[in-house]
C-alpha cells in the first residue's frame, strides 16, 4: 500500500499541495486550511523555503503594524525537461515549474533509429539547453517524454508500438536515469497533447477530449480531471474505428473502412490525387486549402464529417465538455472543424451536446511539449515528488 | 478546498481506510503502515472499536507469550439500504458492510408516478425491512439509489431524464433525508450495475464496461477503478450511436439508425413480427430463443453484431479489459454475446482485444441492487463517512 505523505518523513509535501496553485497564503491561512498547529506550519514553511520551492511574497494590503508574511510557489525554483519524440521530428524544451518554456530545440529525427540513439540525443540536447541557460543540472526536478505509440503507464515502457521499431518494452526510464538521476515520466504523444491543451486553454475543465489529426488519427481523454489510459495504455485509439462511408477502403492495419484510411492527411491527399489534384501529403492538402482550392476544401470538410461520425460515438461514451482538434491537419482551419461539428451536433443526443464545445486546439504545435512539461511538473510537485526533492 | 481527514477531528477515519479491506491487522502492523506512534494507533483503534466498526480477531498463530491482538472490519457493524428504481419495477434491499443482502423486497412500480410517491414507497419499504430484521434504524449508515436516467452526481438530482416525468432536477437526497438522516447517494442505473458487476465478479479489474441490453441500451464505464460519469452525468449513453445497417430505421429520439432502434428487446421483437413471428416484447424474444426458434436466434445474433459494431468504437476509446453484457436480453444466452464477439474481435486492433474478455454479466438481475449497496458502502466507509459516523 502507498503511504500518505502527511504521515511521511517531512510533512512539508502535503502543505506544499496547497501552495502549488501559485496563490499566496499566510501562515495563518495555511493553519486554518489544514488544522495543523501554527508551530508545525512554521517548521514546514521553513523547510519548503530551504528547498527554494516557496518564496515570501510582498504583501500589498497591509492592515497596519507588521504585515503578515505571505508565501507562494516559486516557479523558478526548479526546472523540468519536456520532450516530444515524434515519428520524424523531435523537440525538447526546458521549462520552469509553471510550464513556461525557457529554452527549446527541435530537429528532424527518425524514431526508428531506436531508443538508445533517440534518447541519447534527447539527454545530450537537454543538458546542453540547461547549460546554455546557465542553470545547474541539479535544479532539474523531472523529465516528461511523449512518444508516438502506446506506453505502459506504470513502467514507462512502450508496448507494441507500430511505428517505433526497437522500442517494444524498452525501459525508457531506466535508460534515461543512467544519465539523469531524476524521475522520468513517459506517455503516449496524444495523451500528453491532451494535458498540454488543458493546461493552456481549459484549466478548469474536468472532461476534455483532444483529437490529433495528422499522418494518423488518435485521441487523448481527460475524464474527471484525470488522463484515461485504459487497460493496455491505448485508450483513445480511434484511428481504426470503422466509418460507414469507407467500407471498401483498405487500411494499413489490415481492415477496411478505418477512420485513418479516410480522414488522415495522407488519406485526404490520396483522395484528391484520384480526382486529379496534385497533393502528395497532408501538408500539400493544407496548402491547397489555404489557397482556397475548392476540391481540397471539400475533401477536408468530408474528412471532418468522417471524424465527426466517430466522435459522435466518443461524445456519447465519454460525455466531454470540450473536444479540441489538433495535429497538422487542424492547420487547414475551420473546414475540418465545420465537418466535425456538422455531424456531431446532428447525430448526438441533445444533453450530450448542450454544453459541448468543439474547437481548434489552442496549444497547436506546442501541445505535446507543454503536455510533457505538465507530466513532469505534476510528478515533481506531487507529495511523492516533493518528498524526493527534500531527501536529495 | 477539501480538508484531509488525517487533519480532521478524529484521525480514526484514515486508519480505518487500511482496515476496510477486511484483512486483520495488528497494532504493530498499523503503526508500521502509517508511521503513526503506537499510542496514536491505540487511541484510534479504540475509537473504531467504540463505533463497532472494527472488532478483535482471534489470533491463530500465536508466537508464544501474549499474542498480539488483531483487528478487522466488522461487516455487521452497520447496514445500508440499496434501491434499484427501474422504469416499471423497484427493488430495495438491506445489506451489511460487505454487500451481503440481509433482506430484499421487489414489486412492480411505475417510475412515472413521480418522485414523492416512489421515494415514499422506498423509504417505507426500507424501514419495514430493517424492522423485520430486528435491526435498529440508527444502524443505517447510508442509502444508495439507482434510477433509470442521467443524474447530476454532485447533487444527486436527475437531469432531463426521458422516462422519469416529474423527476427533472428533483432533490432526491434532500427529500429522502427528511425521512432518513443518512447520506443519500444517487446514480444512473447502468452506472450502479457496473459497480455491482465489478464487486461481484471482477474486484481486481480496473477497467470494466457494463452494457445493459433491455428495453433500452446503455453502458456504465469503470476506468482506473473509478466510475466515469462525464460532464453531464451521461457518459456511457451508447443507445443512440448510429449503426451502419440501420440507416433507415427511425428511433424514438428523432434520429435514424440508432443502436437502440435496432438491437433493444422491442426492436428485435419488431423485426421478428415483420418476418411473421409472434413476438410482442423482448421477453417473448428470450422465450423463443430458449425454445430454439431459429428466426429468434438469428435476430438476437444480429442484434449482438449491431451492439458489437458500437462496442468496437467503445473498446478502442476506453480500452477496458472486461466487457460484461447484462440486462433482460442477456438472458437469451450466448447468442447475443456471440454476435458481439464476432464483430468486436474482427474489427478491433489486436492490442485492444489481446486481453479483452467479453462475457455475460455474472451479477445478472442482482447487479443494480448490489451496485447501489456498493455506492452506499463506499461512501459510508470513506474518511468523510467515517468522520460523520463518529460525530453522530
Amino acid at each position: 500500500m502507498s503511504r500518505g505523505s502527511a504521515l511521511g518523513s517531512s510533512g512539508a509535501s502535503e502543505l506544499f499541495q496547497l501552495l502549488r496553485d501559485g496563490a499566496p497564503r499566510t501562515r495563518a491561512s495555511l493553519a486554518a486550511s489544514t488544522g495543523l498547529a501554527r508551530s508545525t506550519i512554521a517548521a514546514r514553511v521553513d523547510e519548503l523555503m530551504r528547498l527554494g520551492l516557496v518564496s515570501p511574497v510582498a504583501d500589498a494590503a497591509s492592515t497596519g503594524g507588521r504585515p503578515p508574511s505571505q508565501f507562494a510557489l516559486n516557479p523558478s525554483a526548479r526546472i523540468v525537461l519536456a520532450a516530444d519524440l515524434g515519428a520524424s521530428h523531435a523537440t525538447i524544451a526546458v521549462t520552469d515549474l509553471s510550464g513556461t518554456v525557457l529554452a527549446e530545440h527541435g530537429e528532424p529525427m527518425d524514431i526508428a533509429q531506436g531508443p538508445e540513439s533517440v534518447l541519447g540525443w534527447m539527454v545530450d540536447t537537454g543538458l546542453a539547453l540547461i547549460d546554455g541557460l546557465g542553470r545547474d543540472r541539479h535544479e532539474l526536478a523531472a523529465i516528461g517524454i511523449g512518444v508516438p505509440g502506446p506506453v505502459e503507464h506504470s513502467s514507462g515502457r512502450p508496448v507494441n508500438p507500430p511505428i517505433m521499431p526497437g522500442w517494444d518494452r524498452f525501459d525508457v526510464p531506466g535508460w534515461v536515469q543512467q544519465h539523469l538521476e531524476v524521475p522520468v515520466l513517459v506517455d503516449n504523444d496524444v495523451n500528453i497533447m491532451a494535458l498540454g491543451e488543458r493546461a493552456l486553454a481549459w484549466p478548469q475543465v474536468e472532461h476534455l477530449m483532444f483529437v490529433k489529426v495528422a499522418t494518423g488519427i488518435g485521441s487523448g481523454i481527460i475524464s474527471g480531471g484525470l488522463l484515461q489510459r485504459g487497460a493496455q495504455g491505448i485508450a483513445g485509439d480511434i484511428g481504426h474505428v470503422r466509418v460507414a462511408r469507407g467500407s471498401d477502403v483498405p487500411c494499413h492495419c489490415g481492415n477496411r473502412g478505418c477512420l485513418e484510411a479516410l480522414a488522415s492527411g495522407p488519406a485526404i491527399a490520396r483522395a484528391l490525387r484520384e480526382q486529379g489534384v496534385a497533393a502528395n501529403s497532408g501538408n500539400d492538402v493544407v496548402e491547397l486549402v489555404k489557397r482556397g482550392d475548392i476540391d481540397a476544401i471539400q475533401a477536408v470538410r468530408q474528412a471532418g464529417r468522417d471524424i465527426g461520425e466517430v466522435l459522435t460515438a466518443c461524445v456519447s461514451l465519454v460525455n466531454p465538455s470540450v473536444v479540441a482538434i489538433g495535429g497538422s491537419m487542424a492547420r487547414a482551419g475551420e473546414h475540418l472543424i465545420a465537418g466535425v461539428r456538422e455531424v456531431v451536433y446532428t447525430r448526438s443526443m441533445p444533453l450530450a451536446t448542450e454544453h459541448l464545445a468543439i474547437v481548434q486546439s489552442a496549444a497547436a504545435e506546442n501541445a505535446a511539449v507543454l503536455g510533457a512539461s505538465m507530466l513532469a511538473i505534476h510528478h515533481a510537485l506531487s507529495p511523492e515528488g516533493i518528498d524526493a526533492l527534500a531527501a536529495r
